[in-house]
């Protein structure tokens, strides 16, 4: 899984119909000290994630693998809401 | 999945029949200003998304989760049209 | 997919019995320009694509989704010959 | 697989039902001279690695294929802990 | 797939069940001119490759398509050795 950070949300009423329904949350991939990157991922959100929301986005197939997203065209999946990292660099 | 947009198309006579009716749409990737990449990723479109459109791309398996790529050897697939993007950066 | 050109190509006695018979094609990405890029794959060619072809590569599992791959430990394989990029940029 | 060495631990109260349970190491991948590069990965441990572990990192649908991980949104998980790295460069 | 040489090997005691008895072969990306990149896998060996061998990696799903590998926890897996490569530049 990758870290992230919530930063937005795509809005689009044209789309696959089994897209129907699901919330595309912008996240923006982060390092260990919590600092934006410029890279991100468009993921779905399954678990109430918000702006501001530090998560793990699981992507591939693995992405289907959720109430939500099985058998859709969803490559990244936000699985968690991170409470806080524990690093002994 | 990525945010890309529609820059053009790619026209190829000899290929898979299970390509056969596909279109195949040059999608370069976008940063969340909307500015242009110079990567990019060839794309089948499964919702008439033309050249202009900013769109969202699902990769790998996951890209074949839909009734037009369904068992078909193609591992990028345009699965909607992007009305608007929410950043709260 | 990705954009290629073939360059050449890869012969190997010794591989896995489900390999037996395929023509492994040496293809280095390139731009919308048609210019070579450093990055290259070695793909499984389904199309008689030959040296000096653009192609369009297809990647991961999708990559067994042909006739000649199905259940092949091949993770890359030609599927189309192009003939023409229109791009509007 | 990849090589990393578990640097820490990601703590989730809110993710996927399917998570619960499980641990999630924070994996930074190293180089053959084992020194730590920046990057990293979050993976779910199936052989008690702990901190300062090096461990393999397998991606990807092939994640599913343990015991802990089977048909969970997982995309990375650590398969082995590391002995020793034979190189002969 | 892609490319690289055999120049090492890993020992890993403690791992999945399903790895065991499986060869962890370092394999170093290479370009066309068989010269090594920084970047390497670690792959299963399925083919007798010993250090020094020019092989072909397959990776993701398509690394379980072999005997050795079928179901197991593995993402990438040596399914050729190289004799030659033929290019056209």
């Amino acid at each position: 899984m990758v870290l992230g950070k919530v930063v937005g949300t795509v809005w689009a009423t044209r789309k696959d119909d089994d897209l129907v329904g699901m919330k595309f949350q912008i996240v923006k991939h982060i390092g260990l000290d919590y600092k934006l990157k410029e890279t991100f991922v468009i993921a779905v959100d399954t678990v109430q994630a918000g702006v501001g929301d530090v998560v793990l986005v699981t992507s591939g197939s693995s992405a289907r693998q959720t109430a939500v997203t099985k058998n859709k065209p969803v490559d990244a999946v936000i699985v968690a809401v991170v409470d806080k990292l524990d690093v002994v660099d």
